[in-house]
């Protein structure tokens, strides 16, 4: 039986806010320090593994962090969770975007469906679009080849696909399953979309719409910018537009659109990476069997997430660590820094996964609670983040908990020697020499020259960033959020804090406001 | 007579600590919140204002700030910054980026010359080396023109130039100023470097190499890797580069460039945008005169910044405001959220901006601080944050102080009506409506879509994104930024912070380590 408790009412919490704090700069130094990185080690998906050698744990912490995974239930709670319980309490509804790369427990019917067989039409579906686009089946209204993607969505439908594809867009080209760029229409500014159309031949160009409930207001915009566009440029826009939707929002049955594909209530913006929102233009731009191994390497992760050993479960041991960090040690921010540019905007996707799920202050059933959840989370590629704020990190007032990721090969290929060594091969000497430096520190007598150390990291190391292990490092971080969620007893699959803006941006266009937002209204000239 | 004392030794900033905390929910309510947005804003350079009405703040408090600006002598301290004294004492230098801008006050002799007259020179001689490469007098050796203009550099030489960049792209397009488009490479990645040489005609490439020291292992790295994509295409290197440096860096007589610009070291990178380091770049992509206009922007607001009225100053006033959030109402972090897709990487910039400088542990003495100095500072453009991370900030459980950015006309002006309003109103409305969200919240029954409110912000507000309006909003920052510094006593233009890293990173590359360093070595097969 499942018990939904605050995480300051646990028993384990309590031993865990009484376990000595591991002085990093100390167990990292020496022979000690290499046994360390040696073993405090997890395999993950695609031959990635979580090291937390440099973060602030022990034995007795992680014992103590056992223990705590093993009250608050969590391999229960997801076990529940892929079984297709209602986890998202909130709007009632179940959670299911694993169930968009794998079965991973029982069947669960939803909507008079199977939804693992409905997941996987929606993919072969996409599949069969996407092969037709790529052989010139599908084509524009003159008969000729598609040469560009452009989706139109924001939040959930931009980041994530966003990120993805900027992860795979060099690898593609590298191994010769590029088929089209692909462009991204969010911002509700004008000038989001007027730029994105300038930049490409419309004529040549498909549209993906992607809004779930078929009613946001940037993405509906978006659209009649799009489609504006195209009659000025004397074409048919129901010839060069799909969408992505729920079967029962207002596009799904739509003559504006070549085709529509679906998601469901089920899947939140924020995890719909892996279902028809990433699945349309992922597969437009790198053909799908290269969408198929980014769900494979999701799908292996998961596995491993429902693993109840938790010192084997690189998604379990890696969210205790963080509420450790926030709610016994208090820091208050976190930060993603890939070694890899390609991921240059994963941090960003992160951003919205984590801080929108887990950026709550009451609990499940609606009661404040009375600790810190979800952490500010922000971050930029190695190595230009060296030459932008870890200044801070490294000396500044606050400790600001790392989480690095590094790969051994780059994508392309290409490289250079200078001094004695390839660029990747100075990539990946700044990672190890970061998470050093900043868990060592170096004392000096000149205190502005000193650094005290302890300050904590982990890294996720790969073979290349490819689909399989892009879709295993997304899983993971889904899946980390997913079980803070669960030890700080907040619903990470709601978003009710984003409704209040929304409303008062009606007031202001209805012209129905007073006070202050009339005043700021009028400064802005609307 | 100047004193550089800790904030917390300051009379004045015990009497800011003991008053009352405003609250902000209601004293932005009803007639009296529209009096506030009408009299706590600041007229800025270039049209803009800063608009401080939803900040915590009132009569009392802002006295006692006022208090605290004349006792840290800001006013005092910028003066003799500006007049040249050694400002960055750490490495004993002056801080002369204002100068690249305008003569604030005295003239300022270093290395034997006018410093005013020497940034006017370097400024002149990119002027004439763009206008030629403009005409066609400087070509590549087949005597065509040059097309594209590739800025090579890292953190300061990269973060600045690209967001001025992208921040200008569509409004010299627009304006028929637009001469070249510019791409930038950063990282050590090889794959940055790859994949931006395999999306240019490098043929009709120009690439500017920044570096001041000219020693900066990614830049030098990078220079290399476009170098031999030169030569496989059978260019000459040295037709096709240009460096921007120190006057005595290695790279400043050399023969492998068609051109050198010079900085000097009294110029940060993270303040370089108004040197060669932006010049060059911005000169070549939109022309001098544009760069020119950027330059007064933020030579008026760098005016505004020198006055001693604190109440019409708004660099002091907003970094004022911004020390009483981060030390006496505790917030860790601080967010920068332009309704701009223009802005998209502006919030990038200040984070190293921001972090780089003020994230210290010690004073300008080599002192320990006992309060927290610079916070972490993130940010994307609206509307996409509200559709990521906005949720946390409207709902989480720590509070994070907003400073939005609106501007009431887009850049490019195609634009469309949807529900009586274009998408422009709908991007102005969205911030006004948010601001109000966050000051005001709103009650619910369900705890779960209950608002607290009493969520500070701020905001700039412009007629539009132009080369003047960015100089100013570039300025605001910079001068809120070393404002900040005085107030914590640190030194904002020094980053001991960012040397261990590169130390031990050599180390990993001679394969000269123990211990973990060793292992994660091996680890990431180095």
């Amino acid at each position: 039986m499942i018990s939904w408790n605050n995480l300051d009412t646990l028993t384990s919490f309590q031993e865990l806010s009484k376990t000595k704090q591991v002085n990093l700069a100390e167990v990292m130094s020496g022979e000690n320090g290499a046994e360390r990185v040696k073993n405090y080690s997890v395999p993950m998906a695609a031959g990635l593994a979580y090291n937390y050698a440099a973060k602030k744990v022990d034995d007795e912490v992680l014992a103590a962090l056992v223990k705590l995974a093993e009250e608050a239930q969590l391999a229960d709670k997801f076990k529940a969770l892929y079984n297709g319980e209602v986890i998202n309490t909130g709007e009632k509804r179940l959670v299911l975007h694993h169930m968009t790369r794998g079965q991973l427990g029982d069947p669960v019917t939803a909507d008079g469906v199977d939804k693992r067989t409905f997941y996987v039409e929606q993919q072969q579906k996409i599949a069969d679009f996407a092969n037709k686009v790529h052989a010139g089946e599908i084509t524009n209204a003159a008969g000729e080849k598609f040469t560009t993607v452009v989706q139109i969505g924001i939040g959930g439908s931009d980041l994530g696909p966003r990120a993805m594809y900027l992860a795979l867009e060099n690898w593609a080209k590298k191994n010769g399953t590029f088929k089209m760029e692909a462009k991204f229409i969010s911002n509700v500014d004008p000038d989001d979309a007027a730029a994105v159309l300038n930049s490409i031949d419309v004529a040549h160009s498909i549209f993906v719409l992607v809004s779930k409930s078929g009613t946001t207001l940037e993405t509906l915009t978006n659209e009649s910018f799009v489609k504006d566009a195209l009659k000025n440029a004397g074409l048919d826009a129901s010839k060069h537009m799909i969408a992505v939707t729920s079967e029962t929002s207002p596009l799904a049955k739509s003559a504006d659109y070549l085709a529509a594909f679906f998601m469901d209530d089920y899947i939140g913006g924020r995890f719909s990476s892996t279902s028809a929102v990433g699945g349309a233009v992922l597969s437009l731009a790198f053909g799908p069997e290269v969408f198929a191994q980014f769900l494979d390497g999701a799908a292996e992760e998961d596995k491993l997430s429902a693993s109840e050993e938790v010192l084997k479960n690189p998604e379990m041991l890696d969210a205790l660590i963080g509420v450790y960090e926030r709610n016994v040690l208090g820091y208050p921010a976190t930060t993603v820094l890939p070694y890899s540019q390609a991921l240059s905007r994963f941090p960003a996707h992160l951003q919205q996964a984590d801080m929108e799920s887990n950026g709550k202050s009451v609990n499940r059933f609606g009661e404040p609670v009375n600790y810190p959840t979800g952490p500010v989370l922000f971050g930029e590629p190695g190595t230009n983040g060296q030459h932008s704020f870890y200044q801070l990190l490294h000396q500044g007032t606050d400790i600001v908990p790392l989480q690095f990721v590094g790969f051994k090969n780059s994508q392309i290929g290409t490289d250079v020697v200078i001094e004695d060594s390839t660029s990747q091969q100075k990539l990946c000497a700044n990672v190890a020499a970061q998470i050093v430096a900043f868990a060592c520190g170096k004392e000096d007598e000149n205190r502005n020259k000193n650094f005290e150390g302890g300050r904590p990291s982990s890294i996720i190391i790969g073979d290349q960033l490819d689909p399989k292990a892009l879709g295993a490092l997304l899983a993971h971080f889904e899946n980390k959020i997913m079980f803070q969620g669960f030890l700080w007893n907040v619903n990470s699959f709601d978003q009710e804090g984003v409704q209040l803006g929304k409303v008062l941006a009606k007031k202001v266009l209805a012209h129905e406001t007073d006070g202050a937002l009339k005043v700021y209204s009028d400064l802005l000239n609307i």
